[in-house]
């Protein structure tokens, strides 16, 4: 999605593909089909290009290194990329940094993990996404769930994570865009919901949130990016507690999905302001242009249903004139993210209803139905 | 710029570029070279496309004819897309709708020039663009300069039309998608401010302008395209007279440069309704999002300014976080349109000193000055 705002600033871009006619591979004219694994295609792929940035986290942190050495600007830089590699590290840079997290501690043995106390969640350090990689040990019946995990970390290396279950009323996420020159933007505090721990729907901003706990936030977000120095987007997924505090549960470092929403109701899209950042270009204002903006993603149900998703164009479209569409390319998949949608608009419920009508009707969940 | 919506809509586009890197070259992946007046060549770029479609009127008429036989969807149809490309052919048939046009007639020698009368505007019927094919003949005394123009006319078949020059009070206008089923969406009525037949700035809407002519520009726009059967977006650029009437100066078939406003001032932009309305998709809401949108058209000054285009970014960025900045991927050269902006907001003076100081830079015009 980066493409649509480099078209529009004029900026060119230079693609690593994993597979020809992937997502990103539809759009950017120029492109290399390789692996984000392998230095060397990482190496082709950066020659001569002003500043490298990233759609995901999976560069690994010695080949960012070398590419460092090598006189490439990598935006973010591993120093600061690592800590959303790796939750170990980031764990123990934001309590040195006496940000609020959930209690945690790394785990080796089942015996750590009963010391350390149920209900938790394990986490892998690295590589888990969307879910995957996050093991639930609700009851002490439960701790035979956390063999496979602990066997896995102790081959790999990759080290377990246990952390409180926080007692929460929803999760937050805030974003703020950081340049190297330190100029920083911090977008409205959004509410994400969650399932299965891939996230289904973003309000911004926020509804009912407590003002100051809003700034404390963002304060916290801008901090972090500072304190880490951040260039490009940082997302700061959040936990506001039952008991109205906030605790940090997992950082990201690109355009994030809690900022989608940014595309149609921000004056300066996340995507935008990415890619302004890390070329150092002044940052766009991340002010709201419209009291509510829903969004919510489309993911793919139960059914394989390929080719089906522009079949939902003619109804949607149709339904709601104001809605947006932001299809990526793929078929659907069970559970795979395809597109989202943004509605925004003056009354929160409506912008939901929108929202919601058209991501159902896209994934295929109203069936045949008319309505 | 209608890649930008096309990517959002997960659209597949393939273009046929005059030359390899040029402006669309640059964000489109599936592409052609060739000549959009080589029948081979729209051959092969519209081999197994759903719909074909645009960004000028210059494909030959016939040679449309020609695809529509092939059974390509040709979208606008030839028989619609002539009168963007014939202005006595459009002037006919707008003169056969009623449609309120300046004094016009076909001319072919001196002797008609002078029985249409003085001051009067040449235009030559096809292929003039940008303030090129016009001549004006303010005085008797000038009548000389329409013997070059009646010469070409007579020597390329090509031919002449005189037209009244219009006592008005600025120029305005009225956009509108229209789909092959006939749904169609009026955008606001703009202010253009053209000079030297170049459109420079467009204000949206247009100032002061009594709700009743609003209302018959509309009209006319929704008119005109559905009795010429227009499909995509048709421009429909008017004349408001000193004594308060419109009458049509041009007609394009295309999103037009007085639509640029809406990129970041309209719910759908002219791009993504045009791409809607050619493949028959719903059409989004034109609405505005906001009072005020000023566009301002970046062009080359008197030098040359080859990669100095992108310098005024840190100024017009820091200067103004809420501009829009769109450019093109072309260098700077004398009257080229490299790119424009656009200001959205509540205040009409605020957002038309912000478009034209960003533009002003941005062409190089503020010189080295600070302010």
């Amino acid at each position: 999605m980066m493409a649509e705002p480099a078209a529009a600033l004029g900026i060119p871009l230079r693609l690593l593909a994993e597979a020809e006619g992937v997502s990103a591979a539809q759009v950017i004219v120029d492109q290399i089909v390789g692996d984000h694994t392998d230095l060397a295609d990482l190496r082709a792929v950066t020659a001569g290009a002003r500043v490298v940035t990233f759609d995901h986290e999976h560069v690994p942190t010695d080949h960012l290194r070398a590419l460092v050495a090598d006189g490439v600007a990598v935006r973010p830089g591993p120093d600061a990329l690592v800590h959303a590699q790796d939750k170990g590290v980031m764990r123990e840079r934001l309590a040195a940094l006496g940000v609020p997290c959930p209690r945690n501690a790394i785990v080796s043995t089942l015996a750590d993990v009963e010391a350390f106390g149920v209900p938790c969640v394990l986490k892998t350090t690295r590589g888990g996404y969307d879910g995957k990689g996050v093991w639930f040990v609700r009851t002490a019946a439960d701790l035979a769930k956390a063999e496979e995990p602990l066997r896995v970390a102790a081959e790999t290396g990759v080290r377990l994570l246990a952390e409180e279950l926080v007692d929460h009323r929803r999760e937050l996420s805030a974003l703020v865009a950081r340049s190297p020159s330190g100029q920083a933007a911090a977008y409205p505090v959004v509410a994400s919901t969650q399932l299965d721990g891939i996230c289904h729907e973003v309000v911004a901003p926020a509804p009912d949130l407590d003002p100051d706990l809003a700034v404390q936030a963002q304060q916290l977000a801008l901090t972090i990016a500072g304190e880490l120095d951040v260039t490009g987007m940082l997302a700061v997924e959040l936990f506001e507690t039952s008991d109205g505090r906030i605790l940090v549960n997992e950082l990201a470092m690109r355009p994030h999905n809690t900022g989608h929403w940014t595309q149609d109701g921000a004056v300066t899209s996340q995507f935008e302001n990415h890619l302004r950042a890390v070329l150092d270009l002044p940052l766009g204002s991340p002010a709201a242009r419209t009291p509510w903006t829903v969004m919510v993603n489309i993911l793919g149900g139960p059914r394989e249903q390929v080719g089906r998703l522009y079949d939902g164009y003619p109804h949607a479209m149709a339904r709601d004139p104001h809605l947006r569409v932001h299809l990526y390319g793929k078929d659907l998949r069970p559970g795979r993210k395809v597109g989202h949608v943004n509605a925004y608009g003056d009354d929160l419920d409506d912008c939901l209803e929108r929202a919601r009508h058209a991501a159902a009707w896209f994934r295929g969940d109203l069936g045949d139905e008319s309505e």
